[in-house]
This record gives C-alpha cells, sequence and structure tokens, in this order.
C-alpha cells in the first residue's frame, strides 16, 4: 500500500487502490491472453454457450452502434439506401459461381430440417427441406438475384445498396470479435451501367473505409490491392484496408470488391444500353464487421484494459461522484449534476457528447476502475471540497499511469474546452497508433535471404514479444509458386499498396526481379 | 381523359394523368390481394428466391429504420441497454422448457450440418453437427443461459437488455411483412429481484408500445392480457396490444411477456438476495417485428398505394420540380432548391424534417405517381409560373382527391408552418383509424346466438367486404371448453381488456354466467 500513500500525497482526495480485476496478463507476457483478459474486464463481450458464437454484451455493443451509425451516415451520405435481403440462400445458388463456392464450401452451416418432434423422449429435426438451405456467409447470390429483378434498363442504374446483418462462417477456432461463427456486419451491394463506374465505386468505398477508420476509430490504415491468391471468391480485384497491431500483426479492416461482370453473369443480370443493346451490369461489394472492435482493442488497449476513442465511446466522459461521508451525499450529487448539465449540450465531431453521471449504488473507486478498464476516454471524479473550488479531478485514460493523467481543473474550464479536450484524445490516439505503424515497416529488407532471417528471428516472438514484428515493405513477382515459401514462414502478403514506387528490385520470396511493391507480414 | 381535363381547368398546371401503376385490385373488391399491389406499387419489399422469405426494399426498411430509431430512444430512455446474442441455439436448450418447446417446435429451421461438398457434380451438405441447432424463433432459452452467468447477486439486478435481431419461423402459408419465414423485431429480455417488480416492467414496456404505435405510427390500439391459451408458451402472463385493421380482422401489433420464474428454474438463474437467500430472478421478454409495416400498410393505405404517418416516413416532403420546358430547368432546379433550403433546418417531433428534393432524370409525372403510391406524406411541385408567385403545389396524400388534397401556398408560409401541417397530418391519421376503431366494436352482443348469427354472417365478408367485420366486446367465462366454438367460428380472443367493467353477463361462447370483458373478433 506504499504506492497508495504516495499517490494520496499528489492529489488531495484520491485513493487509488489497485485495479480490483487487474488483467492477468499484460501485453508482454501474454498477447493472446491479455487480448482476452480486455475483453473480459472491459465486459465487451463473452463467448456464449452456442458453440463458436459470441454474446456481445452492452459496452462492446455499444461501440458497435457507434460503428454502424458513423459508417451508415457516411454510406446515405454517398447515395446508398439500407434493404434487407434474407438469411438463407438455396444451395444450388452457390452452384452458379464456381469460384464464390468453392471460396465458402467449407465454411458454411446448412439447414437441412424444419420442425423439431420428440422421439424417445429426446428433441430431433422432423421434416426434411426439399433443398437445403446455406445460412448466408455473404450474400452476393442472393443479392445479384435480386438486382436481376430489379434491373431492366440503364435508368435503373446504378443501384445502390447495403444491409446491416449477421452472417455465418463455421470457423473452427473461434476468437472473439476476431473469428466467430456468427458474427455481425454490413455488406454493400451494388449495380453499375460501365466497367469504369463500378471499378471507382469499389475504390471510392475504400476510402469511405479508410477515412471512417482512421478518423473514428483512430486506426491508421494501408490502402491497397490484394495480389491474386487472396481475393475475394469470385472477384476480379478486392481492395482493403490493413491496420498494425500492437503486436506488429496485421489486421485486414475493410474489403472492397470489384466483381466485374462475374455474378452479374451467374444471376443473369442484364439491362438494356442507352444504345439498345443488351449488357451484363458490373457490381461491386464491400463490408467491413464486428472484427473492427477486435482490431480496436488490439490498436488501444493497454495493460490497464480497453481504450476507447472518443468517436466510438457510448459515453464519453463519466461523472463519478466520490461519497464517503453521507452526509454530504445530496451536496455532491447536486454538484455532479451541474456538471452533467454544463456538458450536456457541449458537441464533438458534430454531435452532442455522450456524458454519463454514474450514480449508481456501488463504492466509487470500483466504479472508477470499472471505467478504466472499460476505457471511457474521460472520468471525471467529484468529491465535497470540490465543490469549494468549483472544480473537479479529471481521468483521461490514454494517459493512465502518466501525471497528465489526473488534472485538477475548473468545471466552467472544462465544459467549454471538452470539444478540444475530446479532439486531443482522439487525435493522440491516432498520432500513438499511426507512429506505431510507420516505425514497424522495414524497408531495408532486400533479399530473400534477409525476409526468411527476419521472420525466423520473429518466430521468437511467440514467446517473447517485447518488441512488434514488422511488415516488411519489398519486392514480389507474382509468381503463384512463391505462395508455398510464404506459407511456410507464416506470412501472407496484406495488400499491394496503392503508392507504388516502380523502383527496380528482387522479389524477396523467388529472388526474381521485380518491380511491385507489397507488405509482407504476419497476420490476425 | 375526360377527368384530366377537368383537373387542369381546376389546377393551373398539373395534368394529372391516370396512375400508371394504379393498384389492380381495391379494398373493397379484394382486399388481401390489394395488399399484395400496396406492397408492390410502394416498392417495399418483394417475395425472395429464398422460400417464404422476403426481401425488404429501401422504403419499406427506411420505415423499419424509423421504427427502430424511435423504439430504441423509448427503450434506452427506459434504462434498456442493447446486447447482441447468438443466432444459433443448442436443441438441448428447448429441452429445458417443456412449454416452451411445445410452442415452437413446428415452426423451428434446424441446423444439422457445417461444410458442403461436391458429389456427383452437386452440392450437399457434408459434416454433420455433433448437436444440431435451431435457428432462433425468439431468444429466451439462450439469454436465460447468459443471465444465469451474470447475475449472482440482488446487486446485479435488474438486468434490462434488449436486442435488434432476424428471427426464424417456418410458417407454411408466408405473407410479406405479416408472416414470413424469417424476420426483423426488437426483443427485450429483462431480469428482477421481486415478482411485482418484474410485473410492472412487463406493463411499462406495454405502455411504451401502446404511446409508440399510437402517437408515431398513428394506429389506436387495445391493451390487454391474453386469455390463458393464447399465451406466449412459458410465460405466466401475456399482455398485448391489439390493432384494428381497414376490413376490421385484429393485428397483434406488440406482445410483453410475464415469465414469472420459469425460465428461471430451467436457465438456473439465481441470486443472492439482500438477506443472504439465494432465490430464482424473476423475468420478462418484449417484442414487436416488422410485422408492425404489414399493420401499417393495412391501417393506413388507400386505394392509390400507401401512406406513411409523418413520424415514420423516410421523407416527410418530397419537392418535385415540374420540368417542361427545358430551358427552364437550371432555373426551376434553383427554386426547388430554395425551398429545400427553406425547410431543410425545420422540425417536427423534436427531429429534423426530413425533405427530399427530387431531381432524378425522370418523367415529373412518373414522380409525382412515384410518391403517391410510396406514400409520402406531402409533394411539393414546383414549376415555372410559381417562381414568379414564390408559391408551390402542395399535395397532402391523406387527402388525395379531395379539393383539400391540393393547395397553392406561398413557400414562406409553408416553410413557417411545416411543424403544424405534419402534426396535423399525424393526428389526422391517428383520429381516421381511432374513429374506425371505436365505431367498429359491437357491444349489443349479448348471447351465444346473437355472436354466432354475426360472424356467420360476416363470412360473407370474404367475397364482398363492403364493410369491415366489427370487434364484439362481451363476456367469457374462461372455460376451455369454448375454445372449439371460436375456431368453427374462425374468431379469437384477442385481449381481456385492462378496462373491465365488472358487470355481471353471459358468457358469448358458452352462454354461462360471467363477468370477464373480452374482445372477440378475426385475426391476422
Amino acid at each position: 500500500m506504499k504506492g497508495v500513500a504516495r499517490v494520496v500525497r499528489l492529489y488531495h482526495f484520491t485513493l487509488t487502490p489497485l485495479n480490483p480485476m487487474a488483467l492477468k496478463n499484460t501485453r508482454k507476457t501474454n498477447y493472446p491472453e491479455w487480448y482476452q483478459n480486455v475483453i473480459q474486464a472491459s465486459d465487451m463481450a463473452e463467448i456464449s454457450a452456442s458453440p463458436g458464437c459470441m454474446v456481445i454484451k452492452p459496452w462492446g455493443y455499444g461501440i458497435w452502434e457507434r460503428i454502424q451509425r458513423l459508417l451508415d451516415d457516411r454510406f446515405k451520405a454517398t447515395g446508398h439506401e439500407n434493404c434487407y435481403f434474407p438469411l438463407f440462400i438455396p444451395l444450388s445458388f452457390f452452384q452458379k459461381e464456381a469460384d464464390h463456392v468453392e471460396g465458402f464450401a467449407k465454411e458454411m452451416a446448412v439447414v437441412t430440417h424444419s420442425r423439431l418432434t420428440q422421439q424417445d423422449g429426446k428433441l430431433v429435426p422432423a421434416s426434411p427441406l426439399e433443398e437445403p438451405l446455406v445460412v448466408r456467409p455473404t450474400s452476393e447470390t442472393i443479392i445479384a438475384d435480386a438486382f436481376s429483378k430489379w434491373i431492366e434498363s440503364y435508368r435503373d442504374l446504378p443501384v445502390l445498396v447495403n444491409q446491416w446483418a449477421n452472417v455465418v462462417r463455421w470457423e473452427m477456432r473461434p476468437r472473439i470479435f476476431l473469428r466467430t461463427r456468427e458474427f455481425l456486419w454490413q455488406e454493400g451491394h451494388t449495380a453499375h451501367a460501365s466497367y469504369e463506374e463500378a471499378e471507382e465505386e469499389t475504390k471510392k468505398m475504400l476510402g469511405v473505409y479508410a477515412e471512417f477508420v482512421e478518423n473514428c476509430m483512430a486506426m491508421p490504415v494501408l490502402q491497397g490491392r490484394k495480389p491474386e491468391h487472396e481475393k475475394f471468391p469470385g472477384a476480379i480485384d478486392t481492395y482493403c484496408i490493413e491496420a498494425m497491431m500492437q503486436d506488429g500483426r496485421a489486421l485486414q479492416a475493410g474489403t472492397s470488391h470489384f466483381l466485374g461482370q462475374n455474378f452479374a453473369k451467374s444471376a443473369d443480370i442484364k439491362f438494356q444500353s442507352a444504345e439498345g443493346k443488351l449488357e451484363y451490369a458490373y457490381t461491386t461489394s464491400w463490408g467491413v464487421s464486428t472484427r473492427l472492435i477486435g482490431g480496436l482493442i488490439m490498436t488501444h488497449a493497454d495493460d490497464e484494459g480497453m481504450v476507447v476513442p472518443p468517436a466510438l465511446a457510448p459515453y464519453q466522459i463519466v461523472i463519478v461522484p466520490i461519497i464517503k461521508n453521507k452526509d454530504k451525499k445530496g451536496e455532491i450529487l447536486e454538484y455532479a449534476q451541474k456538471i452533467y448539465d454544463l456538458l450536456k449540450d457541449k458537441t464533438f465531431m458534430g454531435e452532442r457528447v455522450r456524458v454519463r453521471l454514474d450514480d449508481r449504488a456501488k463504492e466509487s473507486v470500483d466504479k472508477n476502475w470499472e471505467w478504466i478498464r472499460k476505457g471511457a476516454p474521460i472520468i471525471c471524479e467529484v468529491g465535497p471540497r470540490d465543490i469549494e473550488k468549483q472544480g473537479a479531478m479529471i481521468k483521461t485514460r490514454i494517459y493512465f499511469g502518466t501525471p497528465e493523467g489526473k488534472q485538477i481543473v475548473s468545471i466552467d474550464d472544462f465544459a467549454a474546452n471538452i470539444e478540444e479536450r475530446l479532439a486531443g484524445i482522439q487525435k493522440a490516439m491516432f498520432d500513438k497508433a499511426n507512429n506505431q505503424l510507420h516505425t514497424h515497416i522495414r524497408t531495408d529488407i532486400t533479399t530473400p535471404e534477409q525476409l526468411e532471417e527476419y521472420f525466423t528471428a520473429q518466430n521468437a516472438w511467440l514467446e517473447d514479444n517485447a518488441n512488434p514484428v514488422c511488415f516488411v515493405r519489398g519486392k514480389w513477382s507474382g509468381d503463384p509458386a512463391t505462395e508455398e515459401k510464404m506459407k511456410s514462414m507464416r506470412i501472407t502478403i496484406r495488400c499491394i499498396p496503392f503508392d507504388q514506387s516502380g523502383t527496380e528490385g528482387v522479389c524477396l520470396l523467388s529472388g526474381k526481379p521485380a518491380t511491385m511493391d507489397v507488405i509482407y507480414a504476419r497476420s490476425y
């Protein structure tokens, strides 16, 4: 308790005992376990009794609701409308696009029966379906079928729709937010009269994702194109945004697919052109999922728990009244309410700030730790002495454990500057992650031997991740024969960045001459 | 075209040719077909290639988004938080609550396999699951399982959560919005320390539904309790709101279930009370679904198509520029934009008005009919002559075909009074529906003979629904033996209204003495 006494001397009233639910693991001691610990400590989600599925709890779902709202506004601003398409896809629909079924066949959940009946005291499926139904792993096939009915003439184009939905992919090694059998996502689907327009849409929506992820999630990303063997099954081109986690592994944060006429041909999406000719439409699809929350955790959480950027925090400011003497309770709550009222009409990023007065019947120290573990950007503690001074203790989550992390401020100043304060936090979080990204891209590896040596050395990271593994930016020949070598090194090409240098060099896998720059990395 | 000529004389510029997609059926000629025609003409939804499922299209989904937003705000204001629970429920979970499985067994879709494989050139399900999974028809069992982990002490109570989700019930006679195999809904689930508190929650949420449905959907409802045989499977009591469609049939618009300790016992939701005793919690659940949109159509649509109340309309005002002379196009669009700008910051029901300037490259007369069929509350037409007068032609959807339906107004007045105008429309829609409800509840039927005679006579309605069939408010003995008689008369007891008269009378089914007032009706 010595450390505690020191804190008391520095800050006139806050006792800071040890976190009663401190994480069992840190990022250094065991990164994968630390990730699970953060989710549990922040109470964002849990593994459910339904095999491989998760329960998203209020704090986690609140973040997802923020992601939904902010993305949905962006989709609507770019002319998209929301629809809803069926959960079940007739099995025969997958037969139509060979690459597509190939890509998803292993991950499908199949409904074969309706009704249950009792048999020997046990419930069993009763009526076999005429045609089995696949629980959608993605909706290209069923949406293409709808488009084929909606589109007759070039005047019906473009069709620009999106849906917010659950999808199912039969993961064998589920991990909350990153890889669960059921997850939530949005999938945009569009149809266009020309190749160019569809390709432009694909890139535009990637840009929307990149802007959202960087500005709202404070996660810097690299933008590029997937190599042939990493494309979406059935696509001509897949574009992606790739983020770097704190362990240096890459996370694909969003993808946008240019589908060309592939799905139009398999589902017969034809339109009469302005010139009167019957042509196949060009389609696109693009999606992000609850996986983003996994990325958010691995980008921003620390050894105390979650850290949520202000743009996504269900509550940006939590006011915690410190009540030790019950006689003062009324007075303190009244003062806390006054601060709440000072803040509630302030705005940040064009919206009202989300402030909560936590007046639950719970020890204030427990509340304090709860909000630290959940990663609320600002905790505002108020006790009896603050009333005299019209002040408050402001704890800024990102500066936890440093002198900047606790400040005594006047409440009028606090309210007057709340927008700047939140913007400062948002920016600091982005800057920190951006700094990690850009200091961990190696460009000095120029031969296959160096690449192999680097990633072999990094295997030690699995036991001792004192330093994050780097992305390697280097040359690739594009030769499919190099895929095996990547597998053996447990790396993948994350993307072919849009900003190509055009220089000549040597493929880091085959040693052949190559000009294409790619990002090699370990990944999730 | 004679009728058209008359219109032209009355209104200086609007040509009103016949609706190019006029409904094939009217409410009088064929009510069930009329319902399908409205959905098609308004482009709200369509039957999908996935058997028994629907595709909800942008206008229909836009209405659902409004329902979601308005209800979600109300749930949050009453202390509920959103979560997300798994789509799949292990079959064994249903074994735990006998009434519950009994109620849903016939409607379940069952996942029995993962993976697909090619067999003789055909895709077939590959890997049987160890335990089949039910696609949730409702989530009491899986949520009760989660609650059993979340709740340890009375301090953890109440738990107040909600989820927005898709659910599946294997309907054999699907009908868009009313009865599809997959539908969208919200399901609230709560756990409490006492019987009284849980029962109060059940009634409170019914009240939230009633207030929302009446004030936002403009659908008057009767509130009451379901008779024993109509309860939710596994509930102690089911409360409901019942609305009357234009054909006089009842539609259950929302239900709220008091589950007592039934699910707590089957899922072992125990808590330590303040007195240190281990007790089972009391739970509730409550839900409304996309079925509400079916109710909205059958309450408000007319023989021209859909009519959407302002509170739910994706666009409350659509500005349609009338461009006949291309030279004037720029000028008219500029003027239309001016009206848009005058309106866009106005508010209605505490939100910004939703106004759209429809500048699509489409004939203005087609646009006009499109918005009439979709039921946009106000269409604002502007042509060259309006610019001189700084006026516009305002078409109010609910007054279609009457002199009130078209007004020439000054745009300044229009903008200044937009809130009142929308409120007037919202109120007029409610009043009209409320008038239909209260003029179609018969209270003068006092013997079983009269009841039978009335509903037998109403069978003719199926061929000639010149008049809606009435609800009958009368006595019921509560005797289960009366259920058969109701079946033969094709009626049900919709609810036992909260406002009981307490008078003595005769059961309208058994002829026995009875004091309980109930609502007998044909229903959806």
